[in-house]
């Protein structure tokens, strides 16, 4: 049983940096219950520190949401599920920052959805964070207009090893999760991941002190963060796609384009999972969640568009997802203060 | 100023029902302010009343969604906004029918995503209706399975004549509002659309007692529902796609495919309504909608998507959108008691 | 059986034209076996005659493609197939227009490929027709290149009237028929499509002297067009979308967004064809079709796209299609000469 | 300058096939200018023999799509163009394999195109291959029918080590080549391929007998082949996405989703290289495109779907693309016998 003593604390240096999921040696190998405390850098490297400082002088898309791992789990193998139960989210840095970078985004033609227009401004946002408020104050950039921002700490990036020997940029979200950009990443939550290599090989990153669901402009509060979170295992109950649960809801996460791809794979992993958990048919499980689902775009700016469906625990009977252990991670969680 | 006097209460026959917008001649000449009482009939016509009524052999699919109306409103011209505002639905049956269309919906194959294989059984769901608890009882039909749901009505159809003479069917979403199935249209909204003809000539229908976002099986908790709204008119302010308010929210709502699309009209259309109520410029407007727009889906099966695009009010300055006619309805809704 | 002395020669009036299918009293009625010799106006209702014309000055894009017609055929019911075989295209005038419409077409955002970005430049282009040696000549508009181009008629627009009483714009292609913009509809084609209304009501317009395959910027070389075609029925035949059949290929048409369910709506329909012709279970129509489809893209910028799926008939055993109609269609085209 | 004598024989072993793009090491180093004879094993590793043999039971969707190679090429820099010129290929076997794989393939849902539904009958056609008549064999499985196909070889893979650290499965298409499936790929063709890594490390495969446009059911007709290529180099000249180029066309190939992504990338690079080839403003380059491109769809059913953009050389001025290195293949080609 992890309590304080066991934490281990992790900030990478610029050089243990990595760009991918899968393809990189782990940075450190830790033990089921583990605690980790891990600093990670914000998604542009950190190079983005004033208004001046343009995206395309500064950034080069290949290299953007640096990781902090990958950590190797001991007795993790294909099959099994990876549970991360994140207990805190705190910004690292009193400053964060957005920008709409060329031809990236929602708003704009992109590489894929090509087209002979010429890009929008390529400009650059800083939210200053106020610690005592918990707010991020938003300034426009062409005008005078200003407002302040709820803090809302999440993260953007949390994946394991890709399967088929497969290596993908930290940009892209799919099975292996990655880059889902959904604000339902956060602290409370925990994250239930199938595992495709031995050790698993996660990492996380990108943290966002806010995002709105879709991340628009491709950008959210991009800000270093401190998160603090349980490791643990499901032996063999390893999930198609990632799932999520927090004290109030059940959660599927599916990646894909078009976007009605990723919502067809978050619904069907929901039905999937309402039936594994109360015996429900499917036709049933479709039926219900059809009434009940809530559904909060996460992204559709990177290489696959994410889709949240939620089914909320108070509308269902009582039951124990992976044999009850988002109660049990809260209840360590609350332990370590 | 409307009171209950000048209620107009209106029950349509059967042949007076509608099965599109645009195309058919009004069933009533009202004026601006008035207040109507409009009982509608469900998607399904009324036709499947237990679980042995099939869908295969009941409906047709080209005339489903029976429309009550179209209204011709006094003075409305292109350009207007027409804005009913919405001061309750209520069940006007105990029951309620849902129903897996064989090639209808999100998680099967449909006459667009066209594939090869056999269609999911054609399945009949009926729901119970306690008015004293408020909840809908959905009870399994391949198993024991039993849960109550909170009930929840809305609207799924609310909809102007087209533009451009177009008439379509009540199952299709577009500008001009239509069958866009979200949750967001319920008691306490008033939906606001482009005016595309002389007398607007709206028409609701398709009452649900309750949906989940996205209504994946492709049809909601389908119930007959009696609505009582303000009818009202901002002259020269129709806008480019349905806009949504109430007292939390500004919403927009985009209708397209794919998914993407239906997403991305949504979020322009509520950039430029940021950026006629705060004077914001686009890219602002761009930015600070990524780090605040919430996005439930409404519709992934209909002729068209649909996605509600919604801005906090609480994190945005004052503003009075459209005149401020939304607080006015909600003062005119309350006396009418 | 018709010959040239039953020839209808019909050339609109400018208050003939309409701009729909569906909604539209028929302008002739006529008998199946009928030649008609059509004259259509260009689908910019011939308002683009130098390259100082503006499209965003003169387009409403509500009213373009104008349709002659629509014509009442005798005895058509719904469930029939119209058969309409393509005689001759012959250029009406000596030159063409083709033009960048701001948001519209293929490689630009658009109003539901929403981003914020400008639009392109609007450009018109005019193309001279040289009659003697069938070209048409292409001048660069933004430096000095020029080439001449094959003369290749076609019509972008053959539909008849919607089933369930919608109307749909003649910007539309879908199960009627409509805007499919395939250079497959030329002289040689029989184009058949299902019945959705007493006497079928079907119109042509939206002349191409030429196209490309996907339209990109949303405009070929638009001309007036004289159009001879044979008009025929078969009853009971009614296809679910629309057929085509040359000496060479049988064809299927499917529209619908996004452009993987155009394909796949063409290639199921194509399945099906095979079937009924050859007996086909549907496992080895689509292993067939699999390893000898063609599929030129139609559109990518029409309401829906468009996409052809094409069987060369020299790969498959001899069949009478439609009772042999086009075979017989093609001796009395021989006939008229 | 390559002759025979020069040529390099490689038959893989079972064990040094690899199943990605990037991520293994070289199998051999060769020179620019180097003749290659390929043996490359079929899609299904050569397990699928008889019709009696089910893809459920015999293949890992993770390991299919066997590469010959990688080889690295000297010389080969980021930003270069590799040309790979296919000279022949010829069926290694007298037979192929064909499938329905479930939940693979373009008429049916998939893991992303998710639905309820039962999958389609796991089914294996097995063609004979008639070297003397270049005839391949269908022959129904769930009836009588049997006919006849032409010969017509082709590789549905040939790519280098992705950008960006990325190691991709061999059954996807996107910038590096890979799986792109189309028809165009076969003798007489140049591929121009970007270089993203020191040495390029290109690999082969999936040789197919023939395949229809789209790739329908997921599957070709799949054979063992050997290929004959000669490998080159064109020094900074590295397109943005693959090229093709035989004697009668100018080929671009875009793969994304959805497909009309795909098809948007494939005639932005078009425009672009038509743009760098004749000095045509992009306006014109896409009105040009707009009246003369052919778009054979590639694919419908790989990770990415692939379409393909054509400009028909005998509509354009002569020009030199890659300083015309496909004309001095050819005459290589020919040199060698």
């Amino acid at each position: 049983m992890a309590d304080t003593l066991d934490l281990i604390d992790f900030t990478p240096t610029a050089d243990q940096l990595v760009y991918t999921f899968g393809g990189a040696a782990p940075i450190r190998r830790i033990t089921p219950g583990s605690v980790l405390r891990l600093w990670s850098e914000d998604a542009f490297g950190g190079v983005l520190r004033s208004v001046t400082d343009l995206s395309s002088e500064k950034i080069d898309l290949r290299f953007v949401n640096p990781q902090t791992g990958p950590f190797y789990v001991d007795g993790a193998e294909p099959g099994d599920a990876l549970a991360l139960h994140f207990v805190s989210m705190e910004p690292a840095r009193d400053w964060a920052a957005s920008a709409t970078i060329p031809f990236f985004g929602g708003l704009t033609s992109t590489d894929r959805t090509a087209t002979l227009q010429d890009p929008l401004p390529d400009t650059t946002w800083i939210y200053q964070l106020d610690r005592a408020r918990g707010t991020l104050r938003f300034e426009a950039r062409y005008g005078e207009f200003a407002v302040d921002l709820p803090l809302a700490p999440m993260l953007g990036t949390v994946g394991v090893a890709p399967a088929g020997n497969e290596v993908r940029s930290s940009l892209v979200p799919d099975r292996f999760g990655g880059n889902m950009d959904t604000p339902q990443m956060r602290a409370g939550t925990t994250c239930f991941l199938g595992v495709n290599v031995e050790g698993a090989l996660f990492s996380i990153g990108d943290g966002h002190y806010r995002q709105g669901e879709g991340e628009s402009c491709g950008t959210a509060v991009e800000g270093a963060m401190t998160t603090t979170l349980i490791v643990d295992l499901v032996k063999g109950a390893g999930p198609g796609w990632p799932r999520l649960e927090d004290d109030e809801c059940l959660m599927t996460v599916g990646s894909s384009r078009p976007l009605e791809d990723a919502w067809r794979v978050s619904q069907v992993e929901l039905v999937t999972w309402l039936g594994e958990l109360y015996g429900l048919d499917k036709m049933d499980g479709y039926q219900l969640l059809s009434q009940i689902s809530e559904v909060p775009i996460a992204n559709v700016v990177d290489a696959n568009y994410s889709v949240v469906a939620k089914a909320r625990k108070s509308l269902l009977p009582a039951a124990d997802p992976f044999g009850g252990l988002h109660r049990d991670l809260r209840e360590r969680a609350a332990r370590i203060g």
